[in-house]
């Protein structure tokens, strides 16, 4: 009979394997989404499908199993958010979820859900969801086995189940409770800010800023919060994203506008602060769940941290802006510190989600949570999901979408068969304001490090509170060790209505 | 019992399979060469390897093996040099030169070059060949075994053997006797060449060349001959190459110095021609040999044609002149085209083969294929190996390296293990000058089509009686069917003693 420690070796060997492998199949679609030659996509697809098989393969070999499944029953005297305990229940939990759903089911999830990515393009560029909606109800239908086939014998809906995908250990119900308490201080103060007289001139950003002077900038600021371009790199795609290739690999892609400077920025923050996550992570434990991050709503909370907490405050551009305004002169000689620092966080309600500032941002997610939870429950039939679209949008934003490609087809996400996945976003953002807020309290003068360019004190505190855990905690416990009280809505609100009250001279109160 | 055709089938689907991964691997090493960032490079080559033993596995495969015997012996009814006699013949070779060597060999081979290239970059930094000595020793005693083993049972030689991986069929004997036929015109004229009194002036083509103009001009010329962008890219690199990523994605890549501008333009062409090779191979034979190049020499004939006898002739500048001095004015402002031909076609003898020009170049060869015979057959001590070369360079090229760095030291192929590739790179020259030859006269007005930039009658020409055949002849195959004879000395040293005589004013005859 092995022992402990050989199979615990053997599995984490074979993990190893298939992440290898994994990373080598991610690396083929970074170089797929920067600069594959026009003709080269089919091969490129059945090329990433053959290496997915492989890991699929190792990941679901019975033996595997059997190991994984005697670890489980043995590894009881192991602390339970020890490496060792938290590689055998992860890496268990990756292969019972893999081993619930039937490989044919799989398969047809597959090719629903390319097919679909396809069929949402074209309705969305004919704006008419009807040209989508079999389609979608067959992705429905299909994740809705999936939901039911993984919530089997448990306490849980298909619905969470599904989430569990992306945000493990996640209850339903906790988070409506929370979203709630986000969405009603915040559907009033975008009514307050939408109704101040003092608003921000928008035009001050927008203008001249030549491409090769952004690539530079976004190069240097991604530098100065931590990203470490000896481990990664930064490129240039039409959907930014960021993507790890190895335990010393990590590559971010943004996006340039030449005549919007916020949107690379921005952009560029964003996915550094996916990078300084995954660069945080152990690398002795690259491929198993102590070097690999713990959900996507912590991962979207640091990338919205170095976005919003610190790339849209006041002292993070006491810092940068004279060198902003030096770079990219004479575009913006004319414009002072507070107009554009006013001018990056202005909060206007919109249809567009990805456009959405960091205010309402969270509305269009919490609408997007509720109808996806309503069509895998089946409350919601799809033919009423256009109407309720619209009718959610109006009352939580106060705008109306006048067509399908502007409202119900915007995203890709449930074409690709990504239900339960929205509410990360939220999660994320959440998370970002409250992990702030604490790291503020514990280090002190946090605003005076940002106005220096000092940002190595707030990542080495992430890296302690969240980076170096891995998945040994799940999203929740993360952030209730790291701040001391569980997730919630309240220092999102706080931090949202203490600055655009500030911004746009609001009523206190 | 299962038929030809299902047999056949299922091998050339495997040999598909492991084409798909052999590319996967061979984009990651494409990746790493391109810009990994710099930490990240030995996660890299242990995601190549492990690929690498996948692609391995499926090509010694025992039952891969018994189709391919079986169809060995079923195959004689098909034409000799059709697409399915070809693939069953140049797969079962493959397998079998595979099978020939155990994995142990092939195992200590591995870890033998590795640690070779890397000794052997220690010791050209410190210009001394003993601490190389024992290493290349080594390497030379498992490369010898591997050709006996490889020709254990047949009349060849074990160089001949090993020369058999890079250019197969080919005979030692015959490559000789045709070297030899280039050797003493090519002594005799490059000793012309060093005496006459007119000379070019290579100050012409050196000053200020903008890496981004040299780029842009790269890509234009690379284009004007026929390399397909839609199907390919051009990066840069160190050491410049190209490789082939599936079926539609050939990529090349080239270096730029801001001072020399034939540096990054003829490596550009150079592999640009290898890239109209892959491009123009029959894509749906991908990954099978028809539809695979037929050896290195071949290949090598198609970017020196492009390099040099399309590249470097006086009707090519006729049509790339203007816009060459419009691109990188001021600097070739005053520089005639006539001067500028003249000093792209200089030649010198020097010491560093990478460096030679396209007359020296193939000396530089013939010394290095004489040497490493007579290493494998053992009729050269190692000992003797440092002085044996610069003996040889002081004969034929009139210079004695002073430097072990700038002698023996100063190729990496010995230390990687590379026995008989040198000899492919002088078929290439010789091959090259025998097809443009062969199409000058068929085409007819290749001259004013090459001075109009009209370059696809020449690429059709390839295509047709190169690239479409694959593996289905041999390299000298190919030539005897293009030129209607084998591949002789007469073409490159009527071609260099035309060119040069011209250009140097060297007596006639």
């Amino acid at each position: 009979m092995p022992d402990f420690q050989s199979r615990f070796d053997s599995v984490c060997q074979r993990a190893r394997e298939a992440m290898q492998l994994q990373t080598a199949a991610d690396t083929l679609e970074w170089d797929e989404r920067t600069g594959l030659p026009h003709a080269a996509g089919e091969y490129r697809a059945n090329q990433v499908a053959s290496l997915r098989a492989i890991v699929h393969g190792i990941r679901t070999d019975s033996s595997y199993g059997d190991d994984l499944t005697w670890l489980m029953g043995h590894a009881t005297d192991h602390n339970p958010h020890s490496d060792i305990r938290a590689t055998v229940e992860c890496l268990h939990r990756d292969w019972d979820r893999d081993r619930k759903l039937p490989n044919d089911l799989v398969q047809r999830t597959a090719e629903a859900t390319v097919r679909g990515q396809q069929v949402w393009d074209e309705a969305r560029k004919s704006d008419d969801f009807s040209l989508f909606r079999n389609t979608l109800n067959e992705i429905l239908d299909l994740k809705r086995e999936a939901g039911e086939r993984l919530c089997e014998g448990t306490d849980r809906s298909a619905y969470e189940a599904l989430m569990d995908e992306y945000e493990p250990n996640a209850s339903v119900e906790d988070l409506q409770q929370v979203f709630e308490r986000v969405r009603r201080p915040l559907v009033k103060l975008i009514e307050q800010v939408t109704q101040s007289e003092k608003q921000p001139n928008l035009k001050a950003i927008e203008g001249v800023f030549p491409v090769q002077d952004q690539r530079d900038f976004s190069h240097r600021v991604a530098e100065a919060i931590g990203f470490d371009f000896d481990r990664g790199r930064l490129d240039e795609t039409s959907h930014p994203f960021c993507t790890t290739l190895g335990p010393h690999d990590c590559r971010i892609l943004t996006r340039y506008d030449p005549h919007v400077l916020s949107s690379g920025l921005f952009g560029t923050l964003h996915e550094a602060g996916h990078g300084t996550y995954e660069q945080g992570l152990r690398t002795d434990w690259f491929g198993l769940p102590p070097g690999s991050y713990a959900s996507l709503g912590i991962h979207e909370s640091q990338s919205r941290l170095w976005e919003n907490q610190v790339g849209r405050s006041q002292a993070f551009w006491q810092w940068l802006y004279r060198d902003t305004q030096q770079t990219f002169s004479p575009q913006l000689d004319e414009v002072g510190l507070d107009s554009f620092y006013f001018a990056i966080n202005a909060v206007r309600p919109s249809l567009i989600r990805v456009e959405a500032d960091e205010a309402t941002y969270n509305l269009h997610i919490l609408i997007r949570f509720d109808l996806e939870r309503e069509l895998i429950e089946g409350s919601l039939p799809i033919d009423d999901l256009p109407e309720a679209w619209n009718a959610r949008y109006e009352s939580d934003l106060g705008i109306r979408p006048d067509s399908d490609a502007d409202g119900v087809l915007q995203d890709v996400h449930w074409s690709a068969g990504l239900f339960g996945y929205f509410p990360t976003y939220t999660l994320g953002n959440l998370a970002a304001a409250q992990l702030f807020a604490t790291a503020t309290e514990q280090i002190g003068d946090l605003d005076e490090l940002l106005a220096r360019g000092e940002f190595r004190p707030l990542l080495d505190w992430l890296h302690q509170r969240i980076h170096f855990h891995g998945r040994c905690f799940s999203g929740n416990e993360l952030v209730q060790r790291a701040c001391g009280s569980p997730l919630s809505a309240e220092p999102l609100t706080a931090y949202l209505t203490e600055k655009l009250g500030r911004l746009y001279d609001l009523p206190r109160g």
